[in-house]
């Protein structure tokens, strides 16, 4: 993992990670991620989901996405993943806190063109999303291959930023008659919804009615 | 609302809305946000707390914060809320979709610096986080507010997308045996934590024991 100045942290450096386990953990666990990049000098921030593939991250959409259609030039980008796992309440107003996992990732991104790799990447991106699903589909057609444009952006210059624990409040204010903690929250999946058209014969598959992010 | 150019949905505007109380409902579930600047011609996307004050929507963070003094001098920004409601599996790979609502604002930023302001800014942060909060806290004494920079972004050029619903699939993939539907998504508070060092005597307060960001 490279660690170049426009990765470096500056701040709370305790927080930060360049470690390649660290960084690919929180890749895993997500699966959306926010991609930015300039337009005619504007920022602009959009919310996508992700696969990656070993040192590659993937995203993908129709070829008529604007944000595709920029990113794929090879501009450069911005990749930020974020995993919100509590909120921290401190007795000062000044300490409250979040604790969280976030990835960013900055980099230049590429069409894959080859056939074969864009067939890969997009049993990559949809057994990210939900694992043991790509088996049962129906794969994409010559048409909707050329429809998809596929993305992937190197995952060479990184860094992580993780808090966890409990509230750090200043020595003086402990003794202040305050409830402090977390408030754990993390991401859960409901009792699936079967499309109104699927004839009561097809029962749900265990890779949706057992769907958890964590068990990734 | 202004629909300007820059936030007019280009693909699927179904799902585009420029509706005030559609955007204000997104922003007022979410917490997160991700805030896109362009540093050096390089964009970046850091995640952060926010709130919603009428028309602004607020941002707050340490003063030595790098995308804080970025955003504060009034650059050209995007923020993205983005809250994720489910996974939908289509028939075919192709149509497998997420249902979400997400808001995308344009805008330039600028430093609260008035006191009584922006002590109205950190305790609408914190009731936004965590309603009921503010009461119970130690409210910033002057070198925390110093400490602390809260910037404004006027919600004047923004725009909301929404997926709901089942999938969408092409009328030869229905008669596959496949299932499909939706997996309803959605963040949860988990039991609170309490800190190490709470004294035992203390309870916990009914704003922490029913967190619930729906509620909102």
């Amino acid at each position: 993992m490279n660690r170049t100045p426009r990765t470096t942290l500056k701040r709370l450096p305790k927080r930060g990670s360049y470690d390649r386990n660290v960084i690919n953990q929180i890749l895993d666990e997500g699966f959306i991620c926010h991609v930015g990049f300039v337009s005619d000098g504007q920022p602009i921030v959009i919310p996508t989901g992700y696969a990656r593939v070993e040192d590659e991250l993937i995203i993908h959409g129709s070829q008529a996405s604007r944000m595709l259609r920029n990113v794929g030039k090879g501009i450069q980008v911005c990749v930020t993943v974020t995993l919100i796992d509590g909120l921290v309440l401190a007795r000062s107003a000044f300490h409250h806190s979040m604790n969280y996992r976030s990835v960013v990732i900055l980099g230049n991104a590429s069409v894959v063109e080859d056939r074969e790799e864009k067939i890969g990447a997009l049993l990559a991106l949809s057994e990210h999303m939900i694992p043991g699903r790509w088996k049962d589909v129906r794969e994409p057609n010559e048409a909707e291959l050329q429809q998809t444009t596929v993305l992937s952006l190197p995952i060479t210059e990184a860094s992580a930023k993780i808090r966890t624990g409990p509230p750090l409040d200043d020595e003086g204010d402990y003794d202040l008659p305050v409830w402090a903690g977390v408030i754990p929250l993390r991401m859960v999946a409901d009792e699936p919804i079967p499309d109104p058209r699927l004839p009561s014969e097809i029962t749900t598959p265990s890779y949706v009615s057992d769907y958890d992010r964590r068990s990734k």
